[in-house]
């Protein structure tokens, strides 16, 4: 196996979020299923957008935002995923590169807009997406550098990609170069409902071989069709090499072969936004899995990245995790 | 005299801000004078962006922001500045509408992009603005819809018009509306350096009936090119009927004909932020005049508004500023 370049490279939908405030009845007003991400088309977006309050714009992007993470602790990180020549396109690019961040993915004139996500922040902080594609659905195979996957020591795959029948091929694609070069794959489950709607094939390819598996308590439960945290977490770590389950203020529990490893959830002054909390939990893993730091240390990572995610609006750090790795003596 | 249908109406620049955080060298590096804002062309802001750190993006733009501040507080509130028909014009038309601000200026297409300023904040929290002023410089006085000036108790007008001759006009002629219409007439001297490049007819304006000056204390010395703050304020309250000047932690003073009032600054725990800090503290000044309060109360509701927005990414409030007063038992 060759040196790897990077430490992590992750290909997923390239967004940038809308995030704004509401109270639950607009939730219900605009038809979202609180804590969840859904679909929507350009004219539905249109009118949320039209009915909700003031936002901020901030890059996003599931994948983009645990690459993010990834190299604001300090690892090498590239990115793959589609933007338009657009306004948003552009924010998309300059926030993923200004930090350091491999990402040479050609914009697409003329066609769809840029990938948005209207985000409803309620006032508990828990985050609600409706998230317009656009030319996220454009992505393909023949968009994807295969020699940055073959260069890095992991890929790791969004399940939302699984939403677009084209996208979902780049990721077996991807996933084949990335196993021929043997490094290792892998695999956030996303989001509840995203696993409802791919459930036969999510198991298919987590049994076929990804080395790492993410989820919180809803996918995995959903993934397994079980009401018990306990059985879906036995299944997962059955099915997977590594499960890597998040349990929102219970901590987590990282699941290797026979044993598992618990991690309490960092103490959180204040819950501002979840919005990519998920998303940051994988990159303080990821970071420290490529590092080779034991899987305690991983599972510590993971919780500090995410609980300084959750204290701001948006879903990137806001300050070096380097830092605050380094602070708490962890790396 | 109609009864008004508004308490203050705001004529500015319609900018959305790209704000990220940069250490002094940055700022010596792309040559801005920290704590100013200075006008840049379209190639200087996109090599200062290619430059920056990750950012976020949110509806700025002075005298707008004064506007969100004063329908934060309760008020009712128009704006007049120009955007184009892109994504950063819909972004500041949806921002300033859904706070309940009538902003109904067409859109501007096949021209300049909508207005933009990267604003650069250091770890003290000072901000530095690089601004592109794109379709702004389109404003004419063909734009302002005169009936809502006249149903405007109060029209707010912000220096950095001054920097463009087509804008310069439609703010005469706005304030000439104004007054023929016996509404009152506030104008914000904006910046330091943008006093510099207008003194003289900045002087001439005051000294012909504006009713309340706002300005801090570089704006204000530069205005009477002095150094002493208090032969300034005396110059400044001999011009204006109503001189409100601001001098960051020593608080703020208002001067009315031989009085004085001086305002303490609110506490603040953290300082993340200023931009918006003089935007904020005119809402709340501005709301309370509207309303009818004393001006000790009146300079209260300012430095309230003021010590929010800097606690905070942005230039606009992030919670009710009428809440926040109630809570004071000031309103």
């Amino acid at each position: 196996m060759a040196a790897a370049r990077f430490d992590v490279i992750g290909i997923g939908n390239a967004i940038v979020d809308i995030i704004g405030r509401c109270d639950e009845a607009f939730l219900t007003d605009v038809g979202a299923a609180k804590g969840s991400m859904r679909l929507v088309g350009a004219d539905d977006i249109k009118q949320i957008y039209k009915k909700m309050g003031p936002a901020v714009e901030i890059s996003g992007g599931s994948a983009a935002n645990t690459i993010a993470g990834v190299a604001s602790f300090g690892g090498k990180a590239a990115f793959l995923g589609t933007i338009a020549d657009d306004e948003f396109g552009k924010i998309f690019g300059h926030d993923i590169r200004s930090i350091g961040v491999t990402f040479d993915v050609a914009p697409i004139a003329n066609g769809a807009p840029t990938s948005r996500s209207l985000i409803l922040v309620t006032p508990d902080g828990e985050r609600t997406m409706n998230t317009f594609l656009g030319i996220s659905t454009s992505l393909s195979e023949a968009q994807l550098n295969a020699n940055l996957i073959r260069e890095s020591k992991i890929l790791y795959l969004e399940g939302y990609l699984f939403d677009e029948p084209q996208a979902k091929q780049a990721f077996h694609s991807a996933l084949q170069t990335a196993k021929g070069s043997n490094r290792k794959v892998a695999l956030s489950l996303s989001d509840g409902f995203c696993v409802d709607r791919h459930r036969g094939e999510f198991l298919k390819l987590i049994r076929s071989g990804i080395d790492i598996l993410f989820g919180n308590e809803s996918e995995i439960k959903s993934l397994y069709q079980t009401e018990s945290f306990d059985l879906a977490a036995k299944n997962a770590s059955e099915d997977a090499k590594l499960a890597v389950l998040t349990r929102g203020e219970k901590g987590s529990v990282i699941f290797c072969e026979a044993k598992s490893i618990e991690i309490a959830r960092e103490y959180v002054p204040e819950l501002v936004d979840t919005t990519g909390a998920g998303d940051l939990y994988a990159a303080g893993f990821l970071f420290g899995y490529a590092k080779g730091y034991e899987l305690a240390i991983c599972g510590q990572l993971a919780s500090l990245a995410a609980s300084e995610v959750i204290s701001h609006i948006g879903a990137r750090p806001e300050v070096s995790l380097n830092e605050l790795a380094r602070d708490k003596g962890l790396i």
